[in-house]
């Protein structure tokens, strides 16, 4: 299979759709990606590790982007090979990673190939296993075994994002909240203290929190407070002598953990609960403010791209944010069609991005 | 081993003690019973059933009270062989199935063995697993192969009620509230709606639920409602749709099932909440307005016992009940201390259970 990174980007999305690749079985497109960035593009220094392929211009320019994508997809169902519609007039394409991210992936690969001046020096990073379990994660490998091919001014993540700039990512946690009582036969229940009667006023609380939103860089980050889990109980004839509520916090980046922690021991300050922390991870702010990213930010508002949002959720951006890195998610695609069987993208949003970035990398304004 | 009927029932517990029995092992205890009521009695047609003994008189009389209890106990846990103390003055007997009830057993059988002619036609019935699953309970046994053996006008078990008579049951039910909401990434959890935060109203009227008192033929019999469930959570990310509660009603005898189950559902009236019934079994009324109970009630009332009272939890006075018998409580011993290692019963009780029954079947008042 030969791709060709000339044609228009649209062609090439349809042409990555129709090499199968889903995660741990990256080889063959992998393959096809090594090949036509050594055949078809000029000053790169390229580099295969494992089934990532990395390229990098090294001309001493002032500023360093990076583009970077997952060839991965998650399993293939009857979308493969992909096709084209119209719908409503608009040209659409169907396919397995029609959306997460073939068409990022051949926007960055066509620029590649066809920016041959770009103002800053540029590297890009094709990688394995984004959608299974962190640990496989081929960004987390090159992190590791090339820790210096992630170094840059600003990392743009093509994943879908609808041609808006996501940018930061929400801090989570997670905590254990537990009551207890007095166990006794429920026949003399009047003897014992039930500790599922007395989650009421926790569910409660949880019931009318009130979330906050909060605008950082110009992104809005609206957080969240849910229950993800309740248990309690011995038999069934038991009052029960403890139960527990797990919640989870999505809060703005901001806070820091250890503040996050703290707020969501505050919401239930007067209670007799037990409150320990399970896990978290810190969120991370867009870094929107740096230069590279600050131009990306203009150029998107003045051709059509769709703005600046938060990211919910912890994404391969979080990684370069904690490397100190600047990231954004800016890619072509509904994310709500991400994963999902009818997966498709209107064709016009690659050409959107693919045009942006163009005038991005030459330094147009 | 050689029972002696004739010995001072205070004795013979503790020879009973010393005749390890616990459940699935009362082969040892169930032959001495027997060899000894066959020897040591006179006027009774005896049965063996398994690790049971029955033994009845067929005298014609109008009134037949049957006698019953149990020969196993829970485990042992070093309190076998029993022994005498004195605390504050009094004699007391330690030892596994002191209380629970090897003190009624002893009362049952020196009562066949030295009353020679009692106004009433007796029935005794000592029988194997009660302290063990419902389904190999030996009365439950007899039920199905013996049923004629437990027609009687009024069934005393000698189960360890403090020489109170404790007459009817509670009925009990058990039913699931469900709560549903609509599934959602934590990350944005305002798309969804949290089953498990729409619990808190169900919980708070459990906790603020004031039970219902109810006083029939002299019992007082107290209501108690109680979540002995919950649970609910997909995931540490998601906004779960769904959660359940699950509650366990102790209900007076008046109520029937329908009724309790309805009383229940009312609750929670105005709620959004699904209400299944999973299981129940209906209260018994206590009886005590039969003749041959209310002979009983007047000789506990006027020789020293402890007065009527309501019985908590199912025991096999409901079997009886459930079978139009009349049925109490009515043995030696602090219910609150069975199956506990160190049961020990008050001798004095003894003395007092077995005068009064004494009485009470040979017509005296």
């Amino acid at each position: 299979m030969t791709l060709d990174l000339r044609s228009d980007p649209i062609t090439l999305t349809a042409a990555l759709i129709d090499i199968p690749s889903v995660s741990r079985d990256e080889a063959a497109i992998a393959d096809a990606v090594e090949v036509a960035l050594r055949e078809q593009t000029a000053g790169f220094e390229i580099v295969r590790n494992g089934n990532a392929v990395l390229a990098r211009t090294n001309r001493g320019l002032p500023t360093r982007v990076l583009l970077a994508g997952h060839l991965d997809t998650v399993p293939i169902a009857d979308n493969v090979p992909g096709h084209f519609t119209t719908e409503d007039g608009e040209q659409v394409l169907y396919g397995c990673g029609s959306v997460d991210m073939k068409s990022g992936d051949a926007v960055f690969l066509h620029l590649a190939a066809t920016v041959a001046e770009p103002v800053c020096d540029l590297t890009l990073i094709f990688y394995d296993c984004e959608e299974i379990a962190a640990e496989f994660n081929g960004l987390g490998r090159i992190e590791r075994e090339l820790p210096e091919w992630l170094d840059a001014d600003l990392a743009i993540l093509g994943e879908p994002s609808a041609g808006w700039i996501e940018a930061g990512c929400q801090g989570t946690l997670r905590a254990r909240l537990t009551v207890t009582g007095v166990r006794a036969h429920t026949a003399r229940n009047w003897l014992g203290d039930n500790a599922i009667h007395h989650l009421a006023p926790i569910l409660q609380r949880l019931e009318s929190y009130s979330a906050r939103e909060v605008e950082i860089d110009g992104c809005v980050y609206r957080e969240g407070l849910s229950a993800v889990g309740v248990s309690g109980g011995v038999a069934g004839n038991v009052v029960p002598d403890e139960a527990e509520v797990l919640v989870n916090f999505r809060f703005a980046p901001d806070r820091t953990l250890e503040q996050a922690a703290e707020h969501v021991r505050s919401v239930f300050d007067g209670l007799n609960v037990e409150f320990e922390l399970t896990d978290g991870a810190p969120g991370a702010l867009p870094g929107l403010t740096s230069p590279a990213a600050k131009d990306l930010v203009e150029m998107v508002h003045s051709h059509g791209g769709g703005g600046v949002r938060a990211k919910y959720g912890w994404t391969d951006v979080s990684r370069f944010a904690a490397l100190g890195v600047p990231a954004v998610n800016f890619g072509p695609g509904d994310p709500n069609l991400a994963h999902k069987v009818d997966e498709h993208v209107p064709t016009d949003q690659i050409t959107t991005v693919a045009e942006i970035l163009r005038n991005y990398l030459l330094g147009k304004h």
